[in-house]
């Protein structure tokens, strides 16, 4: 008996009722059926980051959405500013080198949140800065940054927030109307339970008034061209039609859960991993860790891919390594999508058994009670 | 019994098998399991275009796999020419302007496939052409160019040869290596049997000198990155991965037929059908038919949108509109992919039915007998 139990910070499990409904015989896109299931796909998604502003569909992985916003919002003469304390943030970086975007790297201490008042400062010293680029959820190190804060101080001028919420959207809370956010992305594979294939933006008024007036250096990514399409319930090249039928049914699944539920429930499994952790002796990366995920170092003396590859092997258990600078030093849980407290324990229990079996030394259980005490609270 | 019928030329219908491939547990990405679907993958489509050169996968529809291609190639101090006779040579154009690459457009006549020799005497004009992209198959028409004579002249030039083949690969032939193009890009929901959301491109040594020696305006969709991630069989950002397991499926569906076999089945099926619209006094739009779609004027004295609604209401065949300037004027037919004489045949039977009640005036079974002829040729 072979199971495989996805505990990768995406792609994460997919229920089996969205599989199938992605089954269902292929339809055409420029139907009125199609054209009802986008329609619900927006509204849904406008539930999950809690907001009002457009959503745009794209048909890529995360990083398409996150480069068209950086593209469509570098404004002639102004900067970007680029937060990175990870593999992602530094991707975005990248982003700006390739299409020539003048912009600043401010650095972050891997596993740390951005720092608040240095963003703010930032601003106030460069007048310049057009665009602000922060990683919610860095999945690479783990560690999360305070979106609401950052928001709070962004939106006070007239800069854009431009927020990766790649793996955090429907993990971990946030309030795009309410908290000011002036684009936040995010894919297909991660907390929304789908397979890769789709990404999606959420725009601000404020965004479309800097993007609108832009000439950007895009075309499959030109926001502009969603923006039209999207009046018309429509997108403006072909979607992955059958990710976007099997969204429809993932977000009535989180709308009948509840969002706010939703964000307890990968919250409350975040923390019993974390405390199941410490209880076993093991330090986490993350000074300001996220909920989506928990990385954690490998105890000493334990190899890091024969551990990874055991829990694979014997319980399906499949675990992400590190990236970067702590590849093999640092393994990666994932807690967001379809993933359950049943699911989680017998994560844990997979991964004491291992550890145990590979001489690490620690009371059997002790990880399991520790998760199980905050799980019970 | 509502049964869908797709004959719209993309999407097209799925094959069952391919479907429930797809429905499979999710897995990750970096994997072996996986390594070996995309390496089984790659030399699948090498197959399909008759080729040795690198198979790159993009998440994306087809548009994202043309637009890194043109500006890849976009050399500085040279143009781009673009043949356009539709729709899509049209968005070729506006790619160019878009990233503000210097191009010329070469306008053909709606219906007719590219003149080799005015593309010859423009290459000798204007020796600062660095690229020519033409569409093969250019859907929007149902027209096809002469890619083979095309390839001719420009491998005997220093520019590249640029093919839309998004609605011709695995449908029509295309020799790859023999007839030496630099570029052939496809998506997946043409002939490939597949749900949109991949795009492949195959790229010649010639034109990655081109692409090495450029730092083109392009992250997602620079080639660079994937012909790097290739070599380790992997793509640099996350790929649909349920669609790269259901193309594994169809591929070797593909392999099974025969890719010339499937070329003559696509032939035989467009030929019957271009018979039975003469053989009814329905005239053909495109004066240089493609094999892939058939593109027919609606008779006089019938409304376009109510014939193609009440064939999709009555006998579940979609078929597809005219776009651009012959919307409500043309009707389209498929013959790529997961389509069969059964299929083909039924479907004309419910054109004849249905043009007979809307009041065209013809001999019914006239378009059936013509048609069984050529298929039985």
């Amino acid at each position: 008996m072979a199971k495989i139990r996805l505990f990768t910070p995406g792609p994460t499990p997919v229920p089996e009722q969205v599989m199938l409904e992605m089954a269902q015989p292929m339809d055409h896109h420029r139907t009125s059926q199609y054209q009802e299931i986008l329609g619900k796909v927006l509204e849904g998604l406008k539930y999950v980051f809690q907001t009002k502003n457009d959503v745009l569909v794209f048909t890529s992985s995360g990083t398409g959405s996150m480069e068209g916003a950086i593209v469509c919002t570098a404004q002639p003469g102004k900067k970007t500013l680029i937060v990175q304390g990870g593999k992602f943030g530094e991707r975005w970086g990248e982003v700006c080198a390739a299409f020539d975007i003048p912009h600043t790297i401010m650095n972050v201490e891997w596993g740390k949140g951005a720092d608040v008042g240095l963003i703010e400062k930032a601003l106030k010293d460069d007048p310049t800065i057009g665009a602000v680029v922060v990683v919610h959820c860095e999945t690479s190190t783990a560690a999360a940054s305070n979106i609401e804060a950052i928001a709070k101080v962004v939106s006070q001028t007239p800069a854009v927030l431009i927020v990766d919420a790649i793996s955090s959207a429907a993990a971990m809370p946030i309030k795009v109307d309410e908290w000011g956010i002036d684009i936040v992305c995010t894919g297909s594979q991660k907390a929304l339970m789908l397979p890769p294939g789709l990404a999606f933006s959420v725009v601000s008024e404020k965004a479309w008034k800097i993007i609108e007036a832009n000439k950007p250096k895009a075309y499959y990514f030109d926001y502009r061209a969603y923006r039209k399409a999207i009046k018309g319930v429509d997108t403006p090249y072909t979607s992955a039609l059958t990710l976007v039928k099997g969204l429809n049914k993932s977000l009535e699944m989180i709308r009948a859960e509840g969002i706010e539920n939703v964000w307890s429930r990968v919250s409350k499994l975040a923390g019993a991993c974390r405390s199941a952790f410490e209880a076993m002796g093991i330090k986490l990366y993350a000074t300001d860790p996220a909920d989506s995920v928990t990385a954690f170092w490998v105890p000493e003396g334990i190899d890091e891919v024969a551990f990874r590859k055991t829990m694979r092997a014997r319980y399906g258990v499949h675990l992400a390594a590190g990236q970067g600078k702590i590849k093999g030093k640092v393994v990666r849980i994932n807690h967001m999508g379809y993933v359950d407290m049943v699911d989680t324990m017998g994560a844990l229990a997979a991964i004491e058994t291992v550890l145990l079996q590979m001489g690490y030394k620690f009371t059997p259980g002790a990880g399991l009670a520790a998760a199980q005490k905050v799980l019970c609270q």
